[in-house]
């Protein structure tokens, strides 16, 4: 992962990880449902735009940088990405 | 869109328009809500597929066969799959 | 369903069919990959729209109403709606 | 949150948060990217799981008991329901 990708997910992951710790908080106060979910579903829709900025790297290097490589590779890019985009359903 | 993509596209687009009409007689006949979910979830499942067979023709075509063409193009089919992954959400 | 409810499902239904209907036309005329997976979300995302109203309807109806009935229905009621949520995912 | 269900939860969450942690050592270690969203995926699934539960737990303790409540209480409890549908879109 380059750089700057590499930073900006882990800062994410960071905080994606202290949401997760406040959400067993507010279980164990027993906060009111709804709003646990509610948190449960923001952490979830940070790793989603953690998905994102993997994703977008991952298709610059390949698909920008190693293009001229084996038509075997590429091959396996494009079920990579249909394989990450079918898991989503 | 190549020709057996677009035949099997279209196949599946006039199963998906069969089946909803089917889910219009389903609630004029007061069928049970639940069960129009399911049938309406199908038809969501079934529009999916679609756009995955959608997306794998149009990857093919632009990863394995358009590759050598100008790093423009290559950024913007970068961006169109990011925004396809986006829309997920 | 509750008359208004019907109407309103129904009308829904029959646009998502229409719509169905252009996205076909627009494979027939090679339209542009993307585009067309664009178009297939915007269904999808009228057919969520469908299940929320039928889904309200019936926890109005089922919830709101017949909220004196049996332990084993509203047992039945609570396990329909898990059911509903999960597939979703 | 009953007794059972919490604990559920709490371990559940433990796990997420354990998982968490591995990721951020896969993306510092320079793990191949499309390994690192399907393990984000893992730990996606696992919170809808939690969802799951908390929303389960939820609305056995106000549907099957608070039943006899007011009926703004309960207009409540659909309105949160169809919120915490429409939020998985």
């Amino acid at each position: 992962m380059e750089g700057s990708t590499k930073a900006q997910t882990l800062q994410r992951l960071a905080i994606a990880e202290g949401h997760l710790k406040r959400i067993k908080k507010m279980v164990e106060d027993d906060h009111y449902c709804p709003d646990v979910i509610h948190q449960s579903r923001a952490v979830q829709a940070a790793l989603k735009k953690v998905d994102e900025i993997v994703l977008h790297g991952h298709l610059h290097s390949c698909v920008l940088n190693d293009i001229h490589g084996p038509k075997a590779k590429n091959e396996k890019l494009v079920e990579e990405i249909i394989d990450l985009f079918r898991q989503k359903d």
